[in-house]
């Protein structure tokens, strides 16, 4: 097995195709050298070498010496020697998984620097002051990565190594009163290395090692480890990366873009990650590594005139180095030529030449990834196909939700202006640390989270928090990068704004910002404002109803939402839902103002006798029927699944004494007697007690009333000359006769509903909620009186994992955490259980009853993963929330991409 | 299609092999027919008819043609016609389904009657009283059966024609002061059979129908109605019998035992049905129907002198008719040598000629089935295979029950003596009438129903009560013929017994017994003694240990047992248990005089920090390991599957207020913190919580103690040169990564253990309880880290139907009464569902693991249907309660006769 691939020099070991083995970043970097592109020398080891030292705790066999082959290749092509006195050379660690990470590893740089080599770097570069920097650089990032890490030691906030070396780092700047790195002079620097040395010594019982070799296995074992970090792991948690990938390593020969004024650093993106507008985008530094431009330390230039936000003064590279921003942009548009895609870039200009030390996929937020997609298929870049699946489902997300009304903001001055780092609109209360958003998070009102600057600790927060603001850092930052990936409103670089974590407040331009105010953000323009602003929806832009048309072409599957109202029914139907799946009766007698309602229903649950429940029941048949008359009329022409009282009746047993006496009153008993029935209806396991379909057969007058209210108001629909299409659901069935003893009712009242009417038949199907396991077993004997099956996955899931949802809290987050199971179930569709009964239910059920109509109602409708296993398995429809409904789109147009099915569109 | 089948002369349209379109009764008078032995001539009417008859609600085309061909038949072989004014021909219509259904459905005898033909009937019996009354017997039944319940009609309590007709006749015989209906004399016949006609037509607004044709089609409908009557309905439910099969109608010439002295009635056991023993055993009545023995109406006298019980001076058939009485016998042993098997005989004696009414197989009590099983081996009427198949599992239950104790019973003078009717001992408290059975069984006394004679109406207090007393009736009574169905305590005709039932009073040679008063019966000598005998167990006898035996040979699968103290192990060993297929941790910690242990468990779950329940867990772990070490000596050199502690936490938290202040004392907090943490633990639907390994996975400290205890006991016997054969089960696991994780905490504590004790391993497996729907999904995975199954089926069936064991009774009898699902889930394995899952886990884990050990602790492992099919699937084993084992044990012989698998027996 071969560990190491070079590239450099025009040539490479590896290419684009080989991510799996050698990381995104790897094999990248080697298409790169592959294309000619001036990409400092170096090779990759390769993500089996990972997966054997995770195994082992060892690098494997035989890799040193593929290393020290690696090793001679960079001094050959650089013409220097790892650890030489006179001329050393300095190298670069970095880890490199197939899916980007972005900041979860660790990096460790100026490898081969040591009391020995310093003399000569300081002689080559002819700037000792850079040559102590570098130095003092690598020991804080190595104690810190290496040494401390190395130990599996876990100091405390503000008590690991690498603090208490910035510690004294910032001492020393206090002291000689020089405010920024770049002041220090080399006294100051020669004595803070001293005090480095010291430190680490004293803390490690060992010195910093001078052997350069030592050093580099060292950071290569530290990057294998840490993709096992608790940082890294949480990422692919929330990412859904499977943990067995590992992570690739490069080492690099060092290129500094801080040895003067003609040198710099920079990242690009090939086209705005915000916007997706065609134009080359990025930011620079002069003078300065690559990491002061990732980590936000300083606010970087922008890269070129046309990417010049406010009134700045900010030098572009376009004009400070024109030569070498045309080369960087003829590298541009062949690597996005090469790639087809919008790259993101990072480079440096070591002394005026320049080198590309990067080039991967870019992260863009969803309204960029339909502008790119959309204006590439234009370009003729790419294909149809591929523009469809240039998007995340998710992402679209970002278009759905409310953006800061134009008209309003346009009357308002901004409080701050900063980077538009994360798309979209937020109102929230300003927090100011990361705790703080996720405790707060919970309570009734959204979040704003403000930092300084944000690092990967903060991650929960950020996620917590409606959106970010962060007086630091640029559009690839640490909080750019992370909000952008998750389609998160966000603001970085505020300018003039100074944040006071410790006493919790905001300073911008003399206005100061506390704790629990209200702050309005613009993440697209980059503008926040005080208070709270109205928002509106993104949703029209002609360029997204362009896409979503594209990829409605290609679906095979219909999408149908989950609504109770006419209101909720009209807004799906505008974001192209097809029909709705799910009409939940009950929830007509929740909420607010449904007070009337909801105490017909408890009188008709605390009825003991037919007649008692039956009174009940007509009064709540007219507040049904209209309801349901209301969404039939909002769906003309598509058709609404009404499902039947589901829930277990104890549900909507009065608890307090007023509703109590209030129903006694009623009811003409005693409040001792409601309290009596209510205890009497208690359940041990509700979820799996009287319920559902078991409710009907207990009270078949409960079914007939429903059916009653459904068949009235499609008689009056018809008559006035609408299409309404019902289709009454049964759910909590397990058994083919449930099913025949309900349907028995609703034709019975069927034929009395159009005898009445003078109808010959009003237009529906009956069918059932497959949501026990039985029902998917049987499903061969459920399609004899069922007309179509709605997959109810939320409550099979509960059933076939043993998980009640109110309950597994308890101990779902930490399986989850501890990676015990494959994903949350409960999020998207387990395959292997929940996922089988369904592929065995649709096919039992097609063979009994060839046209059978299957879809599904479950929360996984609007989740992608679970809508492309609906296609998969022959699904007619998904049903998912109103805003979901664009997501579902997208994921079956993909999903029918992935693996189109023979049929071509299917029924509704 | 033949709708009718002739039998008689000597000859047979049909056979016994035709069961199915004939019925029982109607088989086996065809092949009576053909055997040459003297039946009354007739013929069947199919089961066929009967099912298209439910099916349109009329006979079908062209059966009455054939009814008219039969009826000519008849007429030749009794040289008389149906309907003639001088030699009436008169006929009896009785049901005869497939499976015997004793009383279950109707009967019309006498049909033909009608004042047009009454007085030849007088004439050529040269009787005129017997031709009235048998006129009114006619009319009572035909108004019951034929007219009123084909109206309909369900009338009240009392109500009923027929109750208000023998009114009429009770008034009659009160009016005439004659006690006995033989004592009415012609004149008193002729003015009742008056009012009869009366009442009837006023009823009916009709009269009685003097159309003898009429008379017959309206009993043949009313006998096929009645397979859908309550009562039978009822039975089928009980006896597991589909609703499908329809009964077949048989029609014969009457024959009457009433005709004067040379005329009598008899009902006969080819062997005693209640011990097995091989001699004849019947009942007869001089001058009398059929109906009067089987009704209980007078008591019958003993068929032979061999029959004869105590001291009465009743007079037998064998002196009063020898020649009858040998003619008799003779038949008798021609029908069990040719069915080799007991027969149920009735016969008539119609002046002075012998006619064979019926032969079926004789149903018999569980100690008479395991004799006669025996006994007919060693006879070679049948052979090794036959044997076993003849004892129905559930009848060994009879002879694993108490009897009374024979030493203490020695010591007592019985309260009452009557006929034997159903085996073993009971203790009980009295209740009169079946619905005080039904409600005080609940309680937690036994109760021992006591009535003047059980009617159809009476089956469920008959069911609910422990023991059965009847004051009236002989072993072919009602009563007797069910409780020796169900093998349950029966002691009917108690000699000098009256019963008050409106007063609840039995009353016996003076002495009275009320409501409530304690009773000991023994079944098998028909003894009952006042107040509370002690009670032993039956299981003893030879020839059931013989019998075990035999079924041993055949079996294919290992019968373990459920247990969770020595005592209950050392039973089920005595029983013939194999093993412990379920040792219940937590069980140990409830019960009396446990609530040292309860309250250190509470202490434990009530604990915050892994150090407070350590502690706990520390002083736990002793009470643990002696349990479990008790157990394991008892089981020695067998099997014992512990499970690991599985109900959710919260089912411990103390609930009063003592207990709850003990607790906060022990912990060092307040009360008011013990209920808040008790509140923390309320889940919303337990059984899908927080329990199981889920516990194990949040507090691994609970897995290590227990694993702790285990391998130390074991540890300890091992140093004993004991063989402990612990089998670790971790419960309500859904993924292999579950077991994995806690097989790591068992494998490290099974080092800890070992290293301690100075032994290199102790012999142990570690598997898991499949009970969730997933865990079988996924046995493939499971079967990785799993060394062996065992199916917990009342958990899997919960999950699979989504019926909470708790809560489903609120529905799930109505389920059942209304035939809305093939069975009690709960009772028998559904293989529609949890058997596919199970048939699935099975293939999909053996093909993981081919030497996969599997079986079944669910309590359908002590149920002989779902044995079969445990069997069928291929466990190893199946586990119940300790008293099942023997049930068990035949149950798997049989599966194993009925469908060898390939191997021999399995592994433990």
């Amino acid at each position: 097995m071969r560990f190491v691939y070079r590239f450099g020099d025009g040539s490479a070991d590896g290419s684009a195709a080989m991510k799996e083995l050698l990381g995104g970043k790897g094999a990248n970097l080697a298409e790169m050298a592959n294309l000619g592109l001036p990409v400092p020398p170096g090779f990759t080891i390769t993500t089996e070498a990972c997966i054997a030292y995770m195994r082992t705790g060892k690098l494997p066999d035989g890799i040193e010496a593929e290393i020290r082959r690696g090793l001679a290749f960079i001094e050959k092509s650089m013409g220097r020697r790892f650890g030489d006195r006179e001329a050393p050379l300095l190298l670069s660690c970095r880890s490199g998984a197939r899916a980007s990470m972005p900041g979860m590893m660790e990096t460790v740089l100026n490898i081969g620097l040591s009391r020995d080599t310093l003399p000569g770097l300081g002689e080559m570069s002819g700037d000792e002051r850079f040559a102590l920097d570098s130095y003092r650089r690598l020991m804080m990032m190595y104690a810190d990565v290496v040494m401390e890490k190395a130990e599996g030691i876990e100091p405390g906030e503000g008590r690991g190594i690498r603090s208490r070396l910035e510690k004294i780092l910032k001492a020393l700047k206090e002291k000689t009163g020089r405010e920024d790195d770049s002041r220090l002079t080399a006294a100051d620097l020669t004595r803070l290395c001293d005090r480095f040395e010291k430190l680490i010594a004293e803390t490690f019982d060992r010195p910093f090692p001078d052997d350069p070799m030592e050093q580099l296995l060292g950071s290569i074992r530290a990057v294998f480890r840490s993709w096992n970090g608790k940082r890294a792991v949480a990422y692919r948690r929330i990412e859904g990366l499977p943990d067995d990938w590992g992570t690739a390593v490069n080492i690099q020969a060092m290129v500094f873009g801080n040895l003067g004024r003609d040198s710099a650093t920079g990242v690009a993106f090939t086209r705005n990650p915000a916007t997706g507008e065609a134009r080359f985008y990025g930011e620079w530094l002069r003078n300065a590594q690559g990491e002061d431009v990732v980590a936000g330390i300083r606010t970087p230039n922008p890269l070129n005139e046309a990417g010049r936000t406010g009134e700045g003064k900010a030098e572009t590279l376009e004009t400070a180095m024109p030569k070498l921003y045309r080369e960087l942009d003829r590298y541009r548009l062949r690597l996005e030529k090469h790639f087809r895609d919008m790259q993101d870039l990072e480079f440096t200009i070591e002394s005026g030449r320049l080198w590309m030390l990067q080039t991967r996929t870019g992260k863009r937020t969803g309204v960029a990834a339909v502008n790119i997609a959309m204006d590439m298929l234009a370009e003729k870049l790419i294909d149809e196909k591929t523009a469809i699946l240039r998007v995340r489902p998710d992402q679209l997300d970002e278009l759905l939700h409310p953006i800061v009304d134009p008209t309003a903001e346009k009357k308002e001055k901004p409080l701050l202006e900063g980077l538009p780092a994360g798309p979209g609109g937020a109102v929230g209360r300003v927090v100011f640390t990361a705790a703080d958003a996720v405790a707060r998070a919970k309570g009734k009102d959204p979040v704003i989270l403000v930092r300084e600057e944000t690092s990967p600790e903060d991650v929960d927060g950020m996620r917590a928090a409606a959106g970010i603001i962060t007086a630091r850092g640029g559009m690839t930052s640490h909080a750019a990068l992370v909000a952008r990936g998750w389609g998160k409103c966000c603001i970085v670089g505020a300018r003039n704004s100074r944040v006071d974590s410790a006493k919790k407040r905001l300073v911008v331009n003399g206005k100061t910002v506390k704790e629990g105010d209200w702050l309005t953000l613009n993440g697209t323009s980059g503008r926040a404002y005080a208070g709270r602003l109205p928002m509106i929806d993104a949703s029209e832009q002609p360029q997204f109803r362009r896409f979503m048309k594209l990829a409605d072409r290609y679906r095979q599957m219909r999408v149908r939402t989950n609504a109770e109202t006419p209101t909720d029914a009209t807004l799906a139907r505008r974001l192209g839902a097809e029909g709705i799946g799910l009409f939940r009766t009950e929830h007509m007698f929740y909420g607010k103002g449904s007070d009337k309602p909801l105490f017909l229903l408890r009188r008709m649950i605390m009825s003991r006798t037919a007649e008692e429940r039956k009174a009940a029941l007509d009064k709540l048949f007219r507040h049904v029927r209209k309801t349901v008359r209301g969404t039939l009329a909002a769906m003309d022409g598509l058709p609404v699944t009404i499902r039947l009282l589901d829930p277990p009746l104890h549900e909507f047993v009065p608890r307090d004494k007023e509703k109590q006496r209030e129903l006694a009153e009623a009811l003409g008993v005693s409040v001792a007697e409601i309290r009596r029935r209510g205890e009497a209806l208690h359940e041990t396991n509700p979820m799996m007690g009287h319920r559902g379909v078991r409710l009907g057969i207990s009270y078949p007058e409960i079914t007939a009333m429903q059916a009653r209210a459904v068949f009235e108001a499609a008689a009056e629909l018809l008559k006035k000359r609408k299409k309404p299409i019902p289709e009454i659901m049964i759910p909590v069935t397990c058994e083919a006769r449930e099913l025949a003893d309900q349907n028995a009712i609703i034709a019975r009242v069927h034929d009395e509903v159009c005898r009445a009417a003078g109808l010959k038949r009003i237009p529906h199907l009956v069918g059932t909620m497959i949501e026990i396991p039985r029902a998917a077993l049987t499903a061969g004997e459920m399609a004899g009186p069922a007309e179509f099956f709605s997959f109810g996955t939320n409550d099979l899931t509960q059933m076939t994992f043993g998980f009640s949802r109110d309950d597994a809290g308890a101990f779902l987050g930490e399986y989850l955490d501890r990676n015990l199971l494959p994903a949350d179930p409960f999020a998207t569709i387990d395959r292997a259980s929940v996922g089988e009964l369904i592929r065995l239910a649709v096919e039992r059920g097609r063979s009994a009853r060839p046209n059978l109509k299957v879809g599904i109602c479950g929360e996984h409708g609007g989740d992608p993963a679970s809508v492309r296993f609906c296609h998969e398995v022959g699904m007619d429809y998904v049903s998912c929330s109103p805003y979901r409904v664009p997501v579902a789109r997208l994921a079956t147009a993909q999903a029918a991409l992935a693996m189109p099915r023979g049929k071509g569109k299917t029924r509704r």
